[in-house]
């Protein structure tokens, strides 16, 4: 084990939440510090992070007002999920040089103490299994979130058609893959004709719908490709696009709620679905999913995925974007829409 | 068995949708016609109606557009179900003075010809089980609506928070009733001081909360009577009520979307709930009924509520208003929320 003094000439750089945001977040809503690093106390780990994983979730975070998890107070680290590398321990379950996926925030190193050393909150992972973006993607938060939202909420049958919005996002790729893996024929809904197209040809989608080539383009979209109705819709995105959607629904169909992109950062109320009567007309259902209830559940999921990826049956695609600086620039992609495929910062090599 | 003879010195008044409405269906839409009656031929039969149920449906039937049921065409005598008493009979399984529920339409006489008497569309009533009014109401579809809906789409558990929007209606007794049955705590939602004294003492609910008395009176409502959240929303109404009951749902809570009276008559597009996301943070589902996809267990129910109307624990409220010629201005009492009970037309004695 290295000592404390190895530690103490490293700058630690983070990334705080300067206040909340009205609307998109711009740097305004960001303060850099630098700390240094510090040798873990008895029972706790120190973690050089090597990758983080941006979602849509964080701007929720963001604001204050009770949610599913409690917001990021003004001051504090940016909450995070990431991958790092243990660098020194004083808990014998951890060992120098093993690879964890933890709540590591936005800084180079997180200290962990023994409190927080929780089996939901860090866990190591296996390298053998994927790599450290595939356990930020399928193998990750992303990935159980889709496996789970399609597998236990959806419940997809074979020969079902299942569409999915942010389709190259990492849940969308998860759901479409897992989708077409269980015999269902699988429409994306993402943004762009450059998007689309690779939605189709990398991730092997049956189509997928551009909502940015006009109003009606979802609608126009859902009659060519979904002539029969839809019978799974997994939403990312809300707003229009889940109303086109509940105009197209089948009869018990299912709309897993699973994010809003589309709402996250408006300045006005939440535009409610007008078309929730559809539910009605088709007895259907609309659910939401939080992955962390899915918890004991992770391991079934990763050995499932991992074999699928092993096989080629699916792939796991990432945007990487380099440097812990890049981070409120890097998150304004994923709300720009201007991902293909999971959106990865990478904050230190392995 | 009467002769020809008889009925065609019968005149049968009908009312008839004349135009579709723009929001409430003022007395333009209708028209009254006079027919003779005649005798049915081979394979029908012709029944005089008793009874005629008034029910928010009717306000959909109405409109042009696909929904679980075509529209009533224009010219058409206006859809309703009723009881009605059979004056004579062309079919063996039919005999003169069997009482039956069918889809008589809003007049005096209906013919019914043999390709009509399927069993899903007529059925014979037993009037030990409960009166022509019961049978119209906790007996009938929208007793069948609020069972089913409860107990199959919401599944009730002993010590559960149930709150029902429309509680003073046909489907909202029934619900409350069977809640109160199984163990529930039960929160009504209903217009009015009078209206919500009535069915806290008339129907046993626990509490019910008067929408009517400003802004805001739903949210207080919940907070003081749900102090621990709902678990299960059984939705008559839509609108900012439903808003209201999604801010305050438990975690898997199950929200029955049966109808959205409050929306009905709009003439802006439907309000789609805004707090939607509720959903999600609460993982919960919000699923719609409709009453017909039960047809193969309704005895089973009506078996079971009877039993209930019998010993006294449920009680089966009607608000009955006289005489076919009022149809038009009796069908308005639902929309402004003035019906204590099912609205019921009586249209003749037994």
């Amino acid at each position: 084990m290295r000592t404390a003094n190895t530690f103490s000439s490293l700058a630690n750089h983070q990334i705080r939440l300067a206040q909340r945001p009205v609307g998109l977040p711009g740097p305004e809503c960001w303060s850099h510090s630098t700390e240094p690093v510090t040798e873990p106390v008895a029972g706790g780990v120190l973690v050089k992070t090597l990758a983080l994983s941006l979602d849509p979730a964080m701007r929720g975070w963001m604001n204050e007002g009770k949610s599913y998890i409690p917001p990021v107070g003004i001051g504090e680290v940016m909450r995070a999920g990431g991958i790092g590398s243990v660098v020194a321990s004083q808990n014998p379950q951890f060992a120098v040089g093993d690879v964890v996926s933890a709540g590591l925030g936005v800084q180079e190193y997180c200290l962990i103490p023994e409190a927080s050393l929780k089996p939901s909150g860090i866990f190591k992972i296996d390298l053998r299994a994927g790599s450290v973006n595939q356990w930020l993607n399928v193998l990750g938060m992303p990935g159980m979130t889709g496996y789970f939202g399609l597998m236990d909420v959806g419940q997809p049958q074979p020969g079902e058609t299942v569409v999915v919005s942010g389709a190259a996002g990492a849940v969308g790729q998860t759901v479409g893959q897992m989708a077409k893996i269980k015999g269902c024929r699988v429409v994306g809904i993402a943004g762009g004709a450059a998007k689309c197209e690779w939605v189709v040809k990398e991730l092997g989608f049956d189509a997928c719908i551009d909502y940015k080539t006009g109003s009606g383009a979802v609608r126009a979209g859902l009659k060519e490709h979904c002539p029969g109705g839809v019978d799974i819709y997994f939403d990312n995105v809300g707003g229009e696009i889940l109303d086109d959607v509940l105009a197209k629904i089948k009869r018990k169909a299912r709309i897993v709620i699973c994010g809003a992109i589309s709402q996250y950062n408006n300045t006005t109320p939440i535009q409610g679905p007008k078309n929730y009567l559809s539910l009605l007309v088709n007895r259907a259902r609309m659910e939401g999913i939080v992955v962390f209830d899915y918890a004991s559940r992770y391991h079934l999921a990763v050995a499932e995925m991992a074999g699928y990826l092993k096989d080629g049956r699916m792939k796991s695609k990432e945007d990487v974007v380099q440097g812990l600086a890049t981070f409120p620039e890097t998150l304004l992609k994923l709300f720009k829409g201007e991902n293909f495929g999971k959106l990865v910062l990478q904050v230190a090599s392995a």
